[in-house]
């Protein structure tokens, strides 16, 4: 078995994925628009992301070149040390990996801005042309963030030769992923939380009024938060779960003389981008189809196809049936614990309705019955990982040494797999939401709305799957980089005639040490971003006075008289990121007191609690923060009193409560953990040498 | 060195413990009380404590006496295949577990509820003897619960020489603190909730109205939560964490062939009851002295007593002095997570100003900032465990193989060595609580009630630091108590000739799967217990609307008309234990199925998850709830716009969900953890020979 000839494959359905997406934008962009309302604030939203990711990029490509100087002196051994080359070649995979993600999340913005607009005016014309609109321009994110993170890990591996450079990869798309992740998400809390009160409750305006400066700001927020966030989210999981497979697989191979595993890790990868093109390319919707239905037979019609690819590769290949095994449960498992998500967040279940009934006492309420099903929440989840990864190694064991770990990675590959799919999703409800403000705004009637909303909904019914899927993803991904680790402390001592790691017992306090400790962070990190939110949203609340006070005219709506939305957007940026580096630096320093105090021993405790908290608050925050969203949405449909009730008010509390729960703190925690984790592989040397105890 | 010579110090201290709380409280007793309508209430609430505990104590028994036959019958390993005296004798200890818990809290709430009608009238004549009756009718209580774990302990052990049934007798107490602080805990916010609104919501009478059926109940609760829930916790903390000594000592003094670690661990615990006892007898206050600098004076004359104690202990017995530092380490770690826990909940500092002034933004900005600082606000108490046990494993771990484990168990006896101090500044809260009340319905006036505010206030802010330091003992002790389970198991394995354990290995997948399921439990387990008090507030609300229905004349408040107080704090006790059973069960069952799923390495992987994420969840909610409660009285105290402003409506709705986070579920994870841990070691040798993989 030539793993050069599986890489090559892998290049070619990565390109055939990149040229899909081509003729997908390309059909979103034939789409017809002729309304010149929309397509002015359509423009705004578009300018305005593009500032967004213009000045973040800007702030990144810094912080990335000081990383990279560190890289490039320290990594994988001090400049002094070591072998030069491998230093820039270090230093020159983590560049590529941050541009890598930029590019795909640059492309996924381009697209879903046009998207909003078109899926908007299609909606005239029926739910079909406007599904499709809505689904395909998120499709073309889909394929651009899977295709590129194929592409790279393929493309570094095939130069390289090195899973250490991989592992650099794997941090360009993680730093990547933090700036766009919990920056986007402190950015998108910050406008709306200032343009609710400065808008809604001091001025009584209305919620979409042009005339408030931080209106734009609000609607960039979405795309910010949901498109390119949630993209660089998935992307940095997808190469993170590859290059811990590859890591493993490649010292196995080793050992055993062959290429074989490594072999499957890209056939296997390549396989799952191959089937969520072929299920994005089947997606269909009846005339009068339910949008809900269509988006999640696109998942089963992947997750099948991708079964019978893998099954015959894996006939053809003669791999082994225990790994293919492993790599199935992964995907299966993702999948419940998807459906397993949407009971707690979905308005027609207990959960959502309990809470709305118990808005009606008041919003302590709302509050203790979200928090109490949030609680409850977790285990679902918590157990099909536990279980996906028991099975993986009950399955791979047998093989021979090492392979259990290794079962687990595949299996968090196998989870990944049909990822493609699930940005397509994801990505479709920030789209089919704009367009819904955005029929709103251009007047289009009331038979449109009644199709944007619809479109809406199951929207925000396929994101708490998705989002379940993407922490459980994450959740084994990291759990395959313990492994990845402790392959690489192991290269390292063997190298450095140093005994190796044979594993973290929890039972030696060093290790426990790194437990307790790396248990803290995801909280400590939670908390600032959510600080970082209030604080930034009171630096934008000031310019929006200082706006109202200085443009003349302003207030009263006279025409010609704009807001600087400009000034709003940059100054939000500006904040969020500013917010957001002492959080993610904390992490980092974290790691390295950790380290530099216990040793590689205090950094597996240290790693092992940080994905365990990580988890627990991830999936509790996400799961309150969506539940609370329903809810309210729930009692605004007319159930226990409807709008303008006591429980509509209770609601909106639970609401804004968990708005940064779930798009800043939530969905930043991944991030913040496969940050830690990669940061730690990579200081493994230093870690093995130069620690007290 | 003689270990039954310690054994029987350990005693004699114990049985003076005895002796110093019967003069205390007949000095208690003999407080004057005039007043008559202070004297009605008393008995009123004296009367529905007694109820409250009868019916616990008969749920109890029962459950008690289920439990000690399936002990009998299995433990310590099924009686058909093991030594039928072994069984017996481990029964016994369970049930003599259970009853010595059970008299400490009984004498506790005996005192309390007479403490509180004489420190009412002791502060007519200042602020000096209220303070001492406060003060001595707590330190009754922490006398009686220090020396009858103590007593308990060394009899067991005295009379078995057998530390598996030590085990039992530590068992017995957890399945009582579990009733005691869980049930006790669903009681009190129970009749906490519905009185409030009913009476407060609904009526529109004053808080502690007569006429409203739930008012007594609501008072009886503070003594039930505060004082008898408290004790029974630290009760079963201080006996785990020596048992947990014990069992490892014990086993290496077998190796050592010597006695000296168990008589180590009596004579340090016999010594910090000493110091105690010192502490509680030089306790004093000026004529216009501070109260809180009064009660941690004493906490500090108490650990510099037992420091100095020790020393010459050390000296004349020559022990060794590593293991003196790990305990003194222990206790000063413990004092300074209570003072970081005091910063995150003192009014005079900034997250406390902080919540209030967010609050003037609405409700949920009150939340979302007292979430933020709780999250952070497990940082300090994290590290300072941390710190604790890594410098007691490097402290120890020269002495020689297994001695490292042990130091962090010593680690946690000299945290939980001033116990006796800390509960005595614990139940002087809701005794002063409850005298102010009682001042105020007496009409005593003005000068009194400046007075017992006082008083009260200084309860508020040392019941922060004796919380941490409840929480960060218990974290230290389960830390020790996993070193137990590992422990019991080799003894087993050893029996049975099956191969020990060397530790649990996090890249185990088995043991991984035990640690991210026994980090759900808490979240479970705490949401169970919320959600039951919302239940249990449902009936006894319809129960108060049907006492107003049926009564004639309650309503109107006509004279002599009284409601039935009994049946509403019967409802509010059944309803709390039909609650609180199933959530103990959950966490019971969890732990079997693990164990027979994965075994012994899995329950090690298990306990670690349930340790990190309990300390972490019971951080959190303990100081979210401190917080929220004292950002509301700051508030009142004419901040941010006072009494009756926009913030104060929303610090309302904060501490409202901070009841139930620090008074029901945020404490009882405590005790959660520690039932667990003591499941698992008792059932060591079913799992290491039953389990699936």
């Amino acid at each position: 078995m030539n793993v050069i000839s599986f890489e090559i494959f892998s290049i070619i359905i990565a390109l055939a994925s990149f040229i899909f997406a081509a003729w997908l934008y390309k059909w979103v962009q034939k789409q017809p628009s002729s309304n010149e309302k929309i397509a002015e604030v359509g423009k705004l939203i578009r300018q305005g992301a593009a500032t967004f990711l213009n000045k973040e990029y800007r702030v990144l490509t810094r912080f990335a070149g000081v990383a990279a100087v560190l890289i490039l002196i320290f990594l994988p051994s001090p400049i002094w040390s070591g072998n030069i080359i491998k230093n820039i070649t270090m230093a020159i995979s983590y560049i590529a990996g941050t541009i890598f993600s930029a590019i795909a999340g640059k492309i996924g913005i381009e697209v879903a801005t046009i998207a909003n607009v078109k899926a908007a005016e299609a909606a005239k014309k029926g739910i079909k042309p406007s599904f499709m609109t809505g689904f395909r321009g998120g499709a073309v994110m889909g394929m651009a963030v899977v295709g590129s993170s194929l592409l790279g890990v393929a493309a570094v591996l095939l130069i390289t030769n090195n899973t250490t450079a991989l592992l650099g990869f794997s941090f360009g798309a993680s730093s990547l992923a933090l700036f766009a992740k919990a920056g986007g998400g402190i950015y998108t809390k910050t406008a709306d939380i200032s343009a609710d009160l400065v808008g809604k409750v001091e001025l009584g305006i209305p919620e979409d009024d042009p005339r408030n400066p931080a209106v734009i700001a609000d609607n960039v927020g979405d795309n910010v938060g949901d498109v390119a966030g949630m993209g660089a989210d998935l992307f940095d999981s997808n190469v993170a779960s590859m290059s811990a497979a590859l890591v493993m697989a490649v010292s196995l191979d080793r050992i055993a003389n062959s290429e074989v595993n490594a072999s499957m890790v890209f056939c296997y990868a390549a396989l799952g981008l191959l089937a969520s093109i072929i299920g994005v390319g089947m997606a269909r919707i009846g005339k009068k189809g339910d949008p809900t239905k269509a988006l999640n037979n696109s998942t089963y019609v992947t997750t099948g196809v991708y079964i019978v690819l893998t099954l015959i590769a894996t006939y053809v290949f003669e791999f082994s049936w225990r790994i293919w095994g492993a790599c199935v449960v992964g995907l299966i498992v993702g999948v419940i614990i998807g459906i397993a998500t949407d009971y707690f967040t979905n308005d027609t279940k207990k959960p959502v309705q309990y809470v709305a009934r118990a808005s009606k006492s008041g919003p302590a309420f709302t509050i203790l019955s979200g928090i109490s099903y949030a609680m409850l929440s977790v285990l679902p989840a918590m157990i099909g990982i536990a279980f996906a990864s028991l099975m993986a190694y009950k399955l791979c064991e047998p093989i021979g040494d090492g392979y259990a770990m290794f079962g687990i990675s595949m299996s968090a590959v196998g989870m990944l797999s049909i990822v493609g799919m699930i940005i397509s999703n994801d990505a479709y409800g920030p789209i089919v939401d704009n367009a819904r403000g955005l029929a709103e705004m251009g007047n289009l009637g009331d038979d449109v709305l009644q199709i944007t909303d619809e479109l809406d909904s199951a929207g925000n019914t396929v994101k708490a799957v998705t989002k379940g899927f993407a922490i459980a993803a994450a959740g084994l991904t990291v759990i395959a980089l313990l492994g990845a680790f402790m392959s690489e402390v192991n290269t390292a001592a063997a190298e450095l005639n140093l005994p190796g790691l044979e594993g973290f017992d929890i039972i030696n306090p060093v290790v426990f040490f790194g437990l307790l400790i790396g248990a803290a962070i995801p909280l400590v990190f939670s908390a600032m971003l959510m600080l970082g939110v209030d604080r930034n949203a009171q630096r934008m609340v000031a310019e929006i006075h200082r706006q109202f006070k200085e443009i003349v005219g302003l207030k009263e709506g006279k025409p010609g008289v704009n807001p600087e939305y400009d000034k709003s957007i940059e100054i939000a940026t500006t904040g969020a990121i500013r917010e957001l580096i002492p959080a993610g630096l904390m992490a980092i320093v974290a790691t390295l007191v950790v380290g530099f105090v216990g040793g590689v021993q205090a950094i597996g405790g240290f790693l092992a609690g940080n994905i365990v908290s990580g988890l627990l608050f991830a999936l509790f925050m996400s799961n309150a923060g969506g539940r609370w969203d329903n809810s309210k949405k729930y009692v605004e449909a007319g159930n226990e009193g409807g709008k303008g009730s006591d429980a509509h008010k209770s609601a909106v509390v639970g609401d804004t409560v968990g708005d940064p729960f779930k798009d800043t703190a939530g969905p930043s925690i991944n991030t913040q953990i496969t940050v830690v984790s990669l940061v730690a592989s990579l200081l493994s040397t230093l870690f093995l040498t130069l620690s007290i105890f």
